[in-house]
């Protein structure tokens, strides 16, 4: 099968083995799948992530090699083709989704991260491994595409999840790329009074308004803090990081309000630098998260097949499997918003 | 009155003229004042806590100048000498302590830290203005070195109580300086199943033992999360940061179990450097304390005078005022830990 391989930080469409399902396992035909900054990272930092798991005392990327060839792509819907011993009450041709996790007898653990494994070629390709047990049928209404944003769209739900949001809060979310965006609608949906989001850019600050924000701000010209202070009578109690570079988390950090909340949703790949006093001073809750719950994953499937999230704003590009390699570049530009490929077309 | 006066990084004993209490204020003999750490760190880092100061948006530290003449001191006891006005429920003789502010007409915020205004002079001298409306009775059982110790052990009150702490939680605490073994008398009081307490002093680590630690590790032999997680099966759940020097803040972060908090109580003057990788990977929550509550301050007291906690044996040494400047220097060797002055002999 066609499929888009990472070998060290090159990107080629080559011929790869099509994967059989196991025990447990199905594979299915890819329908889409987004392109998530975690691979745009991972074709950058590799090295830096797997020790940064290593420190972290985790063994799920240990097996990865930077110089091994590795197929990423884990936000993903796809259509049953062929199943496997235990899984034969999934039949080919039903349209599925699930958590990127892959039930996996060889593997350490018994799990592989479908996307982030040598092993198992996750969903840039034609064809992928899905897990059986974790399968969720997607309704004929939801288009591939849509159905793509399922994963991101769980990430931003788990996160404004996890801030314990209560209704004094007013929020700022600093970064209005996919996953901003992904955490603004579930602020919305959630009924939080006032998000204010902040980006360089002026296509993703349009987004962020059309998508619900109540305040944009271009912090290229406008202080954040005090535009966020001007509205609201204060500094905002809740500041969800979404960014992920050198120096956001103390620029988060300095304009939270007293006993406030840091929601760190960017993942920083290098070391990053904060003045610990501001978080004394200040009491500070740093919390740092990663990933959804099953339930969650459901969930923000459901709000997308309800309409109550919308998510087909962020979607600024359809690609074919040829054109992925030249889409990561594109990713570059902040023109682009949440990218999906379509590897059978 | 004699009193110690720090200008620029000089501590010097000297006359200062003695305060007249103002409405709502006493003045108060000084009966014992304990050293705190911030204190040697204001002698050494003053423009750094300014300058984070305001970075938190807080004025309270505004009106300091680094060249300014100050007397610090703000964990004591003392007598009342002399009631201001509206202060007239308290008279001459009452032994009492009470949080560290001051309720001041002319202060922009209306009050000021003792121990940290030019203003005012704290409790490294004779006399005290202290506020009427916050003084705490002392019973007669209670030393006058143990009553001073009330502020610090209610600063491990504060950091165990903002931990959220349950009964499955196991716990490290890193330095056994005095806010490193106050937060262990407050952890066991509360009846956490085991703290381990890492320091690389051999005199600090049998202080930990003799409070109750379950187990002591000293950090340059042994590695603290091996040694924790052989007795307890897993890595700490919760982490207590006692230390505040460049690098324990990840140090701390990549010895928490997953999903795990790390408290921040040492204050760390500098800038510091993390991996936020860590923090994601495993959903760290990093939760800044300073301080306490007027009730914890109380309760405080309270466990003191019952004698539930006891915070004697951490007093290393009883000084006069004369010697508190040579007491300061002292402090840099690890033998000692609580250092109380008793400005009146």
């Amino acid at each position: 099968m066609r499929a888009m391989v990472l070998r060290g930080d090159a990107l080629a469409i080559e011929d790869v083995e099509r994967p059989t399902p196991g025990p447990g396992q199905v594979l299915a035909k890819v329908l889409a799948c987004g392109i998530c900054g975690s691979d745009l990272h991972a074709a950058l930092y590799l090295g830096e992530m797997i020790a940064a798991s290593r420190a972290s005392g985790s063994s799920a990327w240990d097996t990865i090699d930077r110089e091994q060839a590795m197929v990423m792509g884990h936000e993903f819907v796809a259509e049953v083709v062929e199943v496997g011993e235990g899984a034969e009450n999934w039949r080919p041709g039903q349209r599925v989704t699930s958590m990127p996790v892959l039930p996996d007898r060889d593997a350490p653990n018994g799990f592989r991260s479908i996307g982030y494994a040598p092993e198992v070629p996750g969903a840039y390709g034609e064809y992928v491994l899905m897990g059986a047990a974790m399968l969720l049928p997607v309704e004929d209404s939801l288009p591939d595409e849509v159905a793509a944003t399922t994963e991101p769209c769980a990430v931003g739900l788990h996160a404004v999840r996890q801030a314990g949001l209560t209704s004094r809060d007013h929020v700022v979310v600093m970064g209005a790329g996919p996953i901003g965006l992904m955490t603004l609608l579930w602020l919305k949906e959630e009924g939080v009074k006032h998000v204010t989001v902040s980006d360089y850019a002026a296509s993703r600050r349009g987004l962020a308004a059309r998508l619900g924000a109540d305040l944009v701000v271009n912090p290229g010209e406008t202080g954040v803090q005090e535009a966020h202070e001007a509205v609201m009578g204060s500094r905002p109690t809740v500041v969800f990081e979404c960014v992920g570079i050198r120096g956001t988390l103390e620029q988060a950090m300095e304009m939270t309000e007293r006993q406030g909340t840091v929601v760190v949703v960017g993942v920083c790949m290098l070391e990053d630098t904060i003045r610990p006093m501001v978080g004394i001073n200040k009491q500070l809750t740093l919390r740092f998260v990663l990933g959804y719950t099953a339930d969650e994953y459901a969930e923000a499937l459901a709000a997308l097949t309800a309409g109550r999230v919308d998510t087909r704003p962020l979607i600024t590009r359809i690609v074919s499997l040829e054109e992925l390699p030249a889409a990561f570049k594109a990713l570059a530009s902040p023109e682009e918003c949440k990218v999906v490929v379509k590897p059978n077309g």
